[in-house]
């Protein structure tokens, strides 16, 4: 079970990748070493360059290294919409429901315990972000958790003033799922938010 | 769904890791850029001086920046004994079973239509390290597919006429398998290669 030094610290870093243990570590670097060295080189390039390169969108904080993100710079977009997430990936995901308008990119979610309070969030330069625009409807799309709800709460309070209208995605089962194998809370969720069914 | 370019460059350059598509890249792109920048360049480092550093060991042909590799150079292990794999991987395979002999790694396994033969897979610097050894046994554990069984009977005629003992591996059902999952080649094996129960 020995690798040489360089093999080991390579099979170690591979390591900080989400979901890569040590198998699968083990396995990605003899690959790459047997199979695709230049492979191994261009990894190494793309990693440097995004690490020191990559920063944050001017406009939606999301991660950029130019000044305004694909989606900020889109001329097409629908400018009277504006979803606030809690981190890139979200972008990702709410893009993938064919969703069209703008984003505001958090920190994170409020986290009193952990000294993250509004400014440490970026909830600031939401409001400004919101000034700045001509939004008919704010959608509060942070995480179904308790932190989540917490921060689109807070957001919803600020925004109350204004005539923008303030919403929240909805609570409920997720399609595919098993009722059975539903936690009680989104159910209760679920329940309360019934709808007709259109025939 | 649209990525600035550098980590657009790095989800794309992520998915040569084996097992690493699409979603996972971009998952490991976006959480190394938000959490773990000097992670990644650690990571850089290590892909680079591994992908420039390592060579073969000059005793066994496996994986190794050093002269000899730690499995080589350990005084410790059994000189009589002398394991043939395909790979580096089948190295750290058969480590884990407990072995504690020394190893040989072949360049693959003889593969004619592709113009693969003796030279190409190592089999000459194969002889030359039996022929400085003292091995009183050559353990044949290339791969049971078509390929390695042909080329463990390759060596084995060449070793025939020297005082060696040369085994292979044994095929039979999988510890933990359902024998009406077992292809019928491999439960043909393992009843050909029946044994005595040990009471
Ligand atoms: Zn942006
Ligand atoms: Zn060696």
């Amino acid at each position: 079970m020995s690798f040489s030094p360089l093999i080991r610290q390579l099979i170690d870093a591979l390591r900080i990748l989400p979901g890569v243990g040590q198998k699968t570590a083990q396995r990605m670097a003899l690959q790459l070493l047997e199979r695709d060295r230049s492979g191994g080189l261009r990894l190494a390039q793309a990693l440097t360059a995004a690490m020191e390169g990559v920063g944050h969108c001017q406009r939606c904080r999301t991660l950029s290294e130019e000044a305004l993100c694909p989606q900020c710079a889109d001329p097409r977009r629908d400018d009277s919409l504006l979803c606030v997430v809690e981190g890139p990936l979200d972008v990702f995901a709410v893009e993938q429901t064919g969703y069209r308008g703008r984003f505001f990119v958090l920190k994170g979610h409020l986290s009193p315990l952990d000294g993250l309070g509004p400014e440490a969030i970026g909830i600031p330069e939401l409001m400004e972000r919101i000034e700045a625009g001509s939004f008919s409807e704010v959608i509060l799309a942070t995480n179904p958790t308790v932190e989540g709800e917490a921060t689109a709460h807070y957001i919803a309070q600020l925004l109350a003033p204004r005539s923008i209208a303030v919403t929240r995605i909805a609570h409920g089962v997720p399609l595919g799922g098993e009722l059975e194998l539903v936690d009680g809370g989104t159910l209760a969720h679920a329940l309360a938010g019934r709808r007709p069914i259109g025939l």
